[in-house]
């Protein structure tokens, strides 16, 4: 591709006058610009944006590191913080951490974290569990962003929702409708929940309105449609006067849908289920699911927008700042009705 | 973050001697390499790969251009792009052509496309039929990937999979159950289907069987599970009987399984229901789809390593190359079974 020194050439002047024009700075006659910038379209010549900003002390990019990005909500945060980014003239590198045997690439870390981007987000609290947090590079700006247990990493910056408030929502749905005889799938692995806050949500809201769920009505399985599946199976075996069903997550809930109608067990008529996140593909199950958006396009902006205010001055934003952004609500859709008497 | 200069500065050596030291290059003395080597740890220096790159005239990023990446195929596609690209040491720009209102940012290409990446990747078909191709700026190494249409853009490398074997092997695979009465999902806007390859493989392969499918037994709508739902429902009304249905995306297979469920027609006892493409989605349904699988990892690695290989020799790859990578491998699950007599 053409450069500067190809333009300085055809046109006979330095390549630091090419660049004045090009840039619009400096003091050049107007006869000299007009022949550079005709010489520069005639080239074809293309600004390296990136050797600019190198230039002038920045890089265009950020990194948006995630175990994987085909879970539906990485997709769909990815797709917002694409968006915010390019609002504020820079571009997103995706970093999937987790390797197809699903153990961490913390090597991949190292090579971009500085090297390659000015600052990184780091999405999922999955990835801290896997303690990718403990590899960070000393010194490059990073956000961590939808932590569901920002205690857990007070060195850090963090981009919550109100996950508690989430849960809460959820759980006030169903008691709204009159459900008696609730119960709570969550995902986790070991038996260890990762969905902390929406699940403290749930049962706090659960336990104002009188009902003090037993603990086998709480079910912890892999965060994925296949766990809830599985979860609400075991579920619906073991306790037949279950009316309603809350799933920490949308996926867990679609599992939860697909055990019920395997079940020949009617949703919404016989069985309420609710969802927490609002991907894409809640509205497209049938039942379209209800569930409580949590707002991914200001979390993905607002991740954005912290990491890059931490780039434009590491020591503006402290390092255990917490910024919950948006308001999570309920959406109602087709899963959810009274319970039949 | 610290620079060479901030090295330079402590060792009190000069910048170039700090480039060679950290380099690998030149000639300097073991004590000089040493003491700029503990400065540089001691100041957690990190080096600009950028800067480094494009110093030797290359960029270490490409860029996957696709509509938007809540798509499941395209979100696999970029996860097996990316690990494809870190194997050549690449790493991969993600960029959301269409707009939230559906509108091309053809703007972004332009941004993008040499400036920031030294080529790129332009998936899908309907990119491609919004025109996207008609504004890649001249000299810019792109390659197409699963172009379902590769006679209508001779002038760029393409890598695609034998989508005419998919279909085929899709429509085989009914036969081979004794399927006589099929109707065929496929999408496509205003009744223009973009799968056009998948199709003719289908629809050949039921001719070649004494089949010839009249119109009304071939459905085009939005290449979505809405799609697939609404065309399964329109099909299903119209003709109580058919026994198999062949989709010609795992979207709209999911969207023809709902439609199944909620007419209370059993999926595989009285409808067979066959899609192509085997995103994460079609082995999570229940029952489990069965599909073809159009070896989506090859794809990306094929369409990762045509770019570099055209940005590492622009004349080495003809502008009208087609690569057509991996073998598309029917995957037996359960929504497929003989037709109940």
């Amino acid at each position: 591709m053409p450069t500067l020194i190809d333009i300085a050439r055809r046109t006979g002047v330095s390549g630091a006058t090419v660049s004045n024009v090009l840039r619009g700075r400096g003091s050049v006659s107007v006869k000299t610009a007009e022949r550079v910038r005709s010489a520069a379209n005639e080239l074809g010549y293309r600004p390296n944006l990136f050797a600019r900003a190198l230039a002038e002390g920045r890089a265009p990019t950020i990194a948006l590191f995630f175990t994987n990005i085909t879970n539906p909500f990485y997709a769909q945060f990815t797709l917002e913080a694409e968006h915010a980014a390019r609002r504020r003239d820079h571009f997103l590198l995706v970093c999937n951490a987790a390797r197809p045997d699903g153990t961490l690439d913390t090597a991949y870390l190292d090579a971009v974290a500085g090297p390659l981007s000015e600052g990184l987000i780091v999405l999922g609290s999955d990835l801290g569990r896997k303690n990718l947090l403990s590899m960070l590079p000393a010194g490059v700006p990073a956000v961590l962003s939808i932590w569901e247990a920002p205690d857990a990493y007070p060195s850090k910056p963090c981009v919550t929702v109100d996950f508690r408030a989430a849960g809460r929502l959820a759980a006030e749905h169903l008691l709204e409708l009159r459900h008696g005889s609730i119960a709570i799938l969550t995902g986790g692995t070991s038996g260890v929940p990762i969905h902390n806050m929406r699940l403290a949500g749930a049962v706090a809201a659960l336990r104002q309105a009188g009902i003090d769920l037993p603990k086998a009505r709480i079910v912890v399985d892999e965060d994925s449609i296949g766990g809830g599946y599985r979860a609400a199976c075991r579920l619906l075996e073991s306790d037949p006067h279950i009316t309603a069903l809350l799933a920490t997550n949308d996926l867990l809930a679609i599992g939860a849908l697909q055990a019920a109608a395997e079940r020949g067990c009617p949703v919404p008529r016989a069985l309420s289920i609710v969802g927490i996140t609002d991907i894409w593909m809640a509205a497209e199950m049938r039942p379209a699911l209800t569930t409580v958006d949590i707002a991914t396009a200001s979390l993905a902006e607002g991740s954005v927008n912290l990491l890059l205010d931490l780039i434009a001055d590491p020591d503006g934003v402290p390092s255990d700042a917490l910024r919950v952004v948006g308001a999570p609500r309920l959406i109602r859709r087709a899963s959810t009705a009274p319970p039949s008497t």
